[in-house]
C-alpha cells in the first residue's frame, strides 16, 4: 500500500502543479488545457479536486486561485516563467521556408468544412507548413513519393506547392476532399492524387511497398491507430522509409503512448523525433463541427460553468519513425470495426456527445 | 534479393541527398556532419561512395560537388532552404527564461576540464539553460527531488540558480567536479549535494527510489546506456516519475536507438519527448581533450584532408521518458564491465584512437 500511494501522488502533482502555476492569473479552463501536459480525463479529475479542495474556485466560467490556493501555490514554489520562442512560436521551425505560405492559404480557403462524420478537424496552414518544412530538413521530401492517409489537413496540396516530391498518392475517405484535392492539383499542374479509401480495407494492391514516407493524423483508439499505422506501413518500401504522425496528449493517455510506442517498435520502426505540441487545431474554424457536442465541452461546463471554447486548446505531438528492417504491419487484411476504431473512455474530442 | 536492394537503396539515399543538398556551397566534412541526419559510420560511408562516383571532390580539406554532382542535384531536385528559426536556434525554447544565465557562466567559467578518462564533455550552457526551461515546463522542477548521475554539463548548479528544485543529489565518478559542485553549492546556499559514484556499482541505499526527475547523459552503448539508466530508473519514485536524457545520432545507429527504446519500455517508461540536436557540444571548448585523438577525426582526414575541427559538429537528442507504473530497472547489483561500457563500433568521438 505504501508503494502504491507514493505513485499516485507524483502522477496527480504534476498536472495539480501546472494549474496552480498557471493561475497566476485568471483562465479560462480552456486556456488552462492549453498549459498542462496531461490527457483531458486527468485534467478534468485535478481540476475538480482543486475545486473541491478550495484551492481553486470559479466565477463565471473563468478560473481564480483563492487566497488558500496562492499559499499552496508558494508553498510548491510555482512560478510562472516564458520559455517558448515567440518568434517561431515554439516549435522551432520557420512557418515559411519555401515562400509559399500565402498561395497555400489562397489554395485552402475554399475547403470543405470538417465534418464529424469521418472526425475531422484540420491544423492551421502556418503549422501545416511547419510539418513539411521538418520532413525537408530530414531530407524525406526532396524526389520522393510520399503517401497520405486521410488528408482534412491538404497537406498534399502544400507539398505540391514546393514542388518537391516525385508523387504524392492521397488516400481519402471523403469524397468532398478528394475531389477539391484533384481539382487544385490539375489546375496547378501538382503530382497529386486523391483516391477513396476506407482505412478498413487494404491498400490498393498497387500502392503496397512503393512509397518512401508516409503522412497520416490516425485517431487515437489503440485499435484504430494501429489500423492507421498498418495500412500506412504496408504502403512502405523498407529500411530507411519514415512515417509522420500526429498524436495527442488529450485524447491519449501515456499508457496508451506507451502500448502505441511498443506496436511501433514490433512493425520494425524506431522512433526519430517527438515534437510536443507542434500541430494546433484552429477551434474557430474546427468549431463548425459542433462545439456544445464535444464531451470535454459539456463536462468543463458543469464544472465551471465556461460556455465558450475560447483557446485553440487542441494540440498534437508531431511523431516521425524511421523503419530500420522490411516492414511488418500488424494488422492486414479487411477488418471489421465500428465505433471502436473511433471512440474509448479518453475520446472526448473526438467522439461526439450526441453519438454515444 | 529484390526487397532487400529496394531497401538498401532507401536507407542510403537520405544521407547523400543531405550531402548532396548542402553542398551547394563548400563546406568542411564538419560542417556537413552538422547538417545530416545519419550516424558517423553512415556519413563516412556515403561520403566516400561519393567521392569515389565523383560527384563531391575534396580540395584542401574542404568538400565541393563536381559538374556531375551538380547534375545529379537537379536530378534529385534537390534544394537549400533555412527551416531553423534564428532567435531560438532552432529549439523553441528561449534560452534564457529564468534571467541567470550570466551569473551560471560565471558559476562555470572556473569549471573542471573534460578529461577523455571519464569520457567527459559538456553542452553549451545556454543549451544547459534551455534544457532546465524544458524541464520547468513540464512541471518536473518546482518542489521536485532530483537526481543527477554524471553531471561535467553542471546542470545541478544551473538548476540551483534557479530556486525551485526542493533538492538535487549529484553522483559523480570525478572528484573535481564533485568538490566543485559542493563548493559552489555552499558558496551560493544551493541545495544540490554531490558524491561519489560509480555507475558498475548500484546506488546508495538511501537514494533507492526516492526521486520525482533523473537528469543523465549516458555513453551510448547498449550496455554502458542500459546500466546508466537502470541506475537512474532505481533512484525514482514510481509512477508519473520521469527522466531525461541525450542521445546522439552519431554514435548511435537506428538500430541501437530501437533497442533502446525497447529496453525503455520494458523498464515501464513512456517516452514522451524528443527533441532533436537539442543539445551542442562547443568543439572549441571540449577539444581539450585530444582533437586528434577522436577516431572520426582520423577517418574524415584520411578521407578529406580536413586537418581542424571546424564546426560544433557533436548534438544529441534530449529524451524525456515518463513511468507509467512501477520502475523496473534492467540491471541491478554490482556489475563487472571496462571497455565495453563505453566503446563499440558506433563510438567514434566517445571512444580514443589512442586507447583502442
Amino acid at each position: 500500500m505504501w508503494i502504491w500511494c507514493e505513485w499516485r501522488e507524483v502522477w496527480n502533482l504534476r498536472t495539480k502543479k501546472q494549474i496552480l502555476r498557471y493561475l497566476k492569473k485568471e483562465r479560462s479552463p480552456w486556456e488552462l488545457i492549453n498549459l498542462v501536459d496531461s490527457d483531458l480525463n486527468e485534467f478534468v479529475e485535478r481540476l475538480k479536486e482543486l475545486l473541491e479542495e478550495g484551492l481553486v474556485e470559479s466565477i463565471n466560467g473563468k478560473l481564480y486561485l483563492t487566497s488558500k490556493g496562492e499559499e499552496e501555490r508558494d508553498r510548491l514554489n510555482l512560478r510562472v516563467y516564458n520559455t517558448r520562442c515567440d518568434r517561431c512560436e515554439g516549435r522551432g521551425i520557420v512557418k515559411d521556408p519555401f515562400g509559399v505560405l500565402d498561395e497555400y492559404k489562397k489554395i485552402t480557403s475554399n475547403r470543405p468544412r470538417p465534418t464529424a462524420e469521418y472526425d475531422q478537424g484540420y491544423i492551421k496552414e502556418e503549422d501545416v507548413m511547419r510539418r513539411i518544412a521538418f520532413i525537408y530538413e530530414r531530407g524525406d521530401l526532396e524526389n520522393n513519393e510520399i503517401i497520405v492517409i486521410g488528408d482534412d489537413d491538404l497537406i498534399s496540396l502544400g507539398m505540391g506547392l514546393t514542388e518537391l516530391p516525385k508523387k504524392i498518392e492521397v488516400l481519402e475517405i471523403d469524397n468532398r476532399l478528394i475531389e477539391y484535392i484533384n481539382r487544385v492539383a490539375q489546375e496547378y499542374g501538382f503530382s497529386v492524387h486523391a483516391r477513396r479509401f476506407d482505412v478498413r480495407e487494404d491498400l490498393p494492391e498497387d500502392l503496397f511497398k512503393k512509397f518512401d514516407v508516409f503522412i497520416t493524423d490516425p485517431v487515437e483508439t489503440i485499435e484504430g491507430i494501429t489500423l492507421f499505422l498498418s495500412r500506412a506501413a504496408s504502403g512502405l518500401k523498407g529500411k530507411g522509409s519514415s512515417g509522420y504522425f500526429g498524436l495527442t496528449h488529450l485524447e491519449a493517455s501515456l499508457t496508451k503512448w506507451r502500448e502505441i510506442e511498443k506496436r511501433l517498435l514490433e512493425m520494425n520502426f524506431v522512433i526519430t523525433d517527438m515534437l510536443r505540441d507542434f500541430n494546433v487545431y484552429p477551434m474557430k474554424d474546427n468549431l463548425e463541427i459542433a462545439e456544445k457536442d464535444y464531451l470535454i465541452y459539456r463536462r468543463i461546463y458543469e464544472l465551471t460553468g465556461s460556455e465558450r471554447i475560447d483557446t485553440d486548446f487542441y494540440r498534437s505531438t508531431l511523431i516521425r519513425i524511421e523503419a530500420i528492417d522490411e516492414v511488418r504491419p500488424i494488422v492486414s487484411g479487411k477488418v471489421e470495426l465500428k465505433d471502436e476504431i473511433y471512440v474509448d473512455d479518453e475520446s472526448l474530442v473526438t467522439a461526439k456527445a450526441t453519438r454515444r
